[in-house]
C-alpha cells in the first residue's frame, strides 16, 4: 500500500466519506484578522472535522499573499494534520524541469504535503518532477471557471479537445499510480466521457457549492472507477455565520448528503 | 508614462540592454549553504551588475523549497532591487479568479515585485485580476522546454495552434498594456509568425545560454516591434568558478554582445 491512489482512496473508504474540505480561510471575515488567530481557527476547523473529512484542500494563494508569514502558517497546517487526513497543495504549480524539481522539494519535501495541484501547459517534462515522488499530483483537466472554455476545450487536428490530451498524457505519466485529475463539478455534461477516458484516476471536483456544480452527478460519474473527491469550501466555511460550529454542522450535512449517494 | 510596456521599455533603452538577469542562486553551489549566505551573495550580484541589467528575474521555486524563510528572501530581494530595474517574479500563478486576486496581492502588493510570469491554461478570468493592475503580466505562451510540444504547439480545428490561442487572449487582454508573453528562444524557427501575431508585445525569452536558444535571432525578431527580453540565468551564474568578479564579467560579456546587434 505505498501508492499515493490506493492511499487516498483507502482513508475514504475508511471514513466513508468523499469530502475534501478546502481551507480557504479569508482572515477579513474573521473577528480577529491576525494571522495567529486565522492559523488558530483553521486548527480549530480541523480538530472539529477530521473525523469526518478524509482530505483537506489548502489553496496557497489564501496564505502567500501574506509572504513568510502566510508560508509559515502552511507549514504548519501540514504538521496539524498529521497524517490523519490526506492534504492536497492546492498551488497549481509547473515549471521546466529544474524549476519543477524544485517546487516538488518545496510541497512534498519541506512542507511536506501528500499532494499538489499541477499545471499541464508547459507539457510532460514539466509534471515529471513531480510524478517521480510517492505522492500525489493531481493535473488540472477541465476546470471549474468560465475560462476553461478558452483553451481547455478547444478541438484539435485529431479531433480531441486539450482536456483529452491531457486525461491521455496522465495516464501515461501514471505509472506509480500517484496521478489524478482535477474536473470541475461545474462541468456536468462532460463527466460521462471524461470518466470513460480517464478510468481510474481519481478526480479531484472543485466547483460544488458556492460555484453551482452538482453534488449527485460529481460522485456517481467519479466513482463508476477510481474516486469522486468533492471540494467544497466556501459552502462550507460560509455556512450560517461561519463559526466553528456552523462549520461542523456544514462538513455533517455535506456528509451525509455525500453518505446517501455513495 | 505610468503603462508597464513603455516602462520596461524605457529602462531598457536608458541602460542599452535587454538582459534579463535570472536570480536562479542554488545555495547547494555556494562556499556556504545557509540562506543568509544566499541572500548576501544575491544582494551582492544584484549591486555588481544593476547598472548594466535592466531587468532581474526571480523564478520562486529556488526560494519556496525553502518555505517561509525562502519566502522572506523573495521579499527582501524586491526591496533590494528598489526600482532600479524592473522585477518579474517567475511564478507561473493562475486560478480561478478568487484565488488568482490572492496571488496577485502576494506578488504585486505584499511582495512589490513589478511584474509577474502567469499561466494560461485556466483562461482569460484566471488572468484578469493580475491584469488590472499597472504591473506586468507575462502570460506563457510558447515556453523553451520540450514540453512545449505536448499541448502549446496542438493544431486546433481553427487552424491556429494552442500558442497562437494564447496570442489572442494576451492582445485582448492588453487594454492597460501591461502584457507581455514568455517565448522560449529555443523556438527558433517559430519566432517569426509569433512576431507577426503579437506585434508590439514584449516578449521574456528564457533558454539563452544554457538552454542552447540563439541570442541573435532572439533579440533580431523580438525587437521588429516590442521588446525582447533575454533572460540568462545559469548561462551567466554559472560563468567561471561563478565568484560574484566571473557573474560580473559574464553579464558585461552579454551586455556586449546584445548591444552589438541592437
Amino acid at each position: 500500500m505505498n501508492n499515493f491512489n490506493q492511499k487516498i482512496k483507502k482513508i475514504c473508504i475508511e471514513k466513508n466519506n468523499r469530502l475534501c474540505l478546502g481551507l480557504d480561510v479569508d482572515n477579513k471575515n474573521l473577528k480577529n484578522t491576525s494571522l495567529q488567530y486565522m492559523q488558530d481557527f483553521i486548527f480549530d476547523i480541523i480538530d472539529s472535522t477530521i473525523d469526518l473529512c478524509p482530505i483537506y484542500k489548502i489553496n496557497f494563494s489564501f496564505y502567500e499573499r501574506y509572504g513568510a508569514e502566510g508560508y509559515k502558517i502552511l507549514e504548519n497546517i501540514s504538521k496539524k494534520i498529521d497524517k490523519r487526513a490526506i492534504s492536497i497543495a492546492d498551488a497549481k504549480r509547473g515549471d521546466i524541469g529544474n524549476s519543477s524539481k524544485y517546487y516538488a522539494e518545496s510541497i512534498f519535501e519541506h512542507l511536506n504535503y501528500d499532494s499538489i495541484t499541477v499545471s499541464p501547459y508547459m507539457g510532460e517534462d514539466s509534471l515529471l518532477p513531480f510524478v517521480k515522488y510517492d505522492k500525489g499530483v493531481f493535473i488540472l483537466c477541465l476546470t471549474s471557471n468560465k475560462g476553461s472554455n478558452n483553451l481547455q476545450k478547444l478541438n484539435t487536428e485529431n479531433n480531441l479537445e486539450i482536456y483529452k490530451h491531457v486525461i491521455q498524457m496522465a495516464t501515461k505519466l501514471n505509472k506509480k499510480n500517484n496521478i489524478g485529475l482535477v474536473v470541475g463539478a461545474t462541468n456536468e455534461k462532460y463527466l460521462e466521457e471524461i470518466k470513460s477516458l480517464s478510468q481510474d484516476l481519481p478526480w479531484l471536483m472543485p466547483g460544488v457549492g458556492f460555484q453551482g456544480g452538482n453534488l449527485n452527478k460529481s460522485i456517481q460519474f467519479g466513482e463508476k472507477q477510481g474516486l469522486s473527491i468533492v471540494n467544497v469550501s466556501r459552502g462550507i466555511l460560509n455556512y450560517g455565520s461561519g463559526t466553528i460550529e456552523d462549520i461542523r454542522i456544514a462538513t455533517e450535512d455535506y456528509t451525509n448528503k455525500i453518505r446517501e449517494i455513495l
